[in-house]
């Protein structure tokens, strides 16, 4: 592992680290914020996933999340959202490919060599995160934006003990029923729609729900709402009786300005969850 | 005018517009964050002068200056940094031509035509701002990053009676001694040294000061420390016995992390300066 950058911020320091990824075939970069109160022992970390289109940057600049972190001393990971480089296949749509992906371990041909995102956000960067830097292993968070809401979300709910808290900006929620979904997961996963049920927000929702409280903001006038489909996972929450709170900010769209209003939220829950 | 976009951002609205431009001779775009508060009425109005390579969408999108505006009622502008187009000459250095208007009017060829940034700045946007939002002429405060730290001292002490208050993020302090300085005034406004003072924020602050209070904080870690020179105008700050702060933070190096670490301090001190 290298260390990219190192910039101090909020008297922490914000650090870009590039490494070898087994579990992607590739070099992986991610971003991660240190609050000051790192300096004196193991901090809480809260996981962003970020959307389509994203490196590990756009949140990291753009989310500002940084100053919420440092006011409740816990450090953020900013992974990147897929593999990359010139031996990683692609595909020339902004939403398949290098990019966008979709948190899942690719087992289609020409993804399956290098597309595990699945296993390197759950596995393979936790690893290396617990070992290298003061982070608690038992109090982690998880949240994350757009398609890293969805990977949040399906992360979280497939290893809850892992986490006190998931929230989620705008995520994909109901995969197999949209557009933003049924095609990634068919080029990834295939065509058998079972294997998409593992990697959908609101069917989990439906079978087995999160042990802790959960947090969805989703901006009113998001122009993706129909790909979106927000309504299916508030519907999946209700009838659980899932603890946590599905919120729509009237007015709000899909970008980081969304994002940016309610981090704030976001930081001061994982906070409190972590501290229950 | 006409508006590029506008999102919702901590309650408010995040605009940008284009226009054409008189100084400039060509179209230029800006950013304007209107507060909630700026449905009940006028509110008060920060500039906010963005440093080389910069358009009016950097510190937009990565200042973190939105959340403290919301909360103290005052508005946003972000200009771009110079004239910009096809028909308007360039360099191929970062630091002279588009994207570094330096807040001059230009007098020399090929520059004299378009690059206006001072009666841009100082005359045609206010005029422009004040006649089309709810923005309160008599409170008006104004603020910047590097060449805009210059850029927002020296209009600042140009026009005493407009601004309540100044403030800079590493600050080109000294240009007229510097790389950063001498390069582009003699570009632009010729080898006359004298035409060059009254675009030097140390110079000026010898020879008048500002009636209000200047902030300006400076990282002690920022790699241009040698081309910013501050140590020139906290040495004038102080023979002034000027109010207001010099602040060196410690670990800090020159990039929008600094910006953000330290911009809720620069909002509190023009929310405070406007109201007294």
């Amino acid at each position: 592992m290298r260390a990219v950058s190192e910039q101090r911020a909020f008297g922490g320091v914000q650090g870009v680290y590039a490494h070898p990824s087994d579990a992607c075939g590739c070099e992986m970069t991610f971003g991660l914020y240190l609050p000051p109160q790192a300096r004196d022992g193991k901090v809480p970390l809260l996981w962003f996933l970020s959307g389509l289109t994203c490196t590990h940057e756009n949140a990291m600049v753009k989310a500002g999340a940084q100053a919420h972190a440092a006011e409740h001393g816990i450090a953020l990971v900013f992974p990147d959202t897929s593999p990359r480089g010139a031996g990683v296949p692609d595909d020339p749509a902004f939403d398949l490919g290098q990019g966008a992906g979709f948190y899942v371990n690719a087992t289609q041909d020409p993804w399956a060599e290098h597309f595990a995102m699945w296993d390197y956000i759950a596995e393979e960067l936790p690893a290396l995160l617990f070992h290298r830097f003061p982070l608690e292993t038992e109090l982690q968070g998880i949240t994350g934006h757009s398609m890293g809401g969805h990977g949040a979300l399906t992360i979280a709910m497939a290893f809850p003990e892992r986490f006190a808290a998931v929230s989620a900006f705008a995520p994909i929620a109901n995969p197999v029923r949209s557009a933003w979904g049924q095609k990634q997961l068919r080029a990834y996963l295939g065509p058998d729609t079972a294997r998409w049920a593992p990697h959908d927000a609101t069917l989990m929702m439906h079978d087995t729900g999160f042990p802790g409280p959960v947090l969805v903001d989703q901006g009113g006038a998001d122009p993706y709402l129909e790909l979106l489909m927000p309504e299916a996972l508030a519907a999946a929450m209700a009838a659980r009786r899932q603890p946590g709170a599905f919120r729509i900010q009237a007015g709000y769209d899909h970008s980081y300005f969304f994002v940016a209003s309610f981090i704030a939220d976001h930081l001061a829950f994982h906070a409190e969850a972590m501290a229950d």
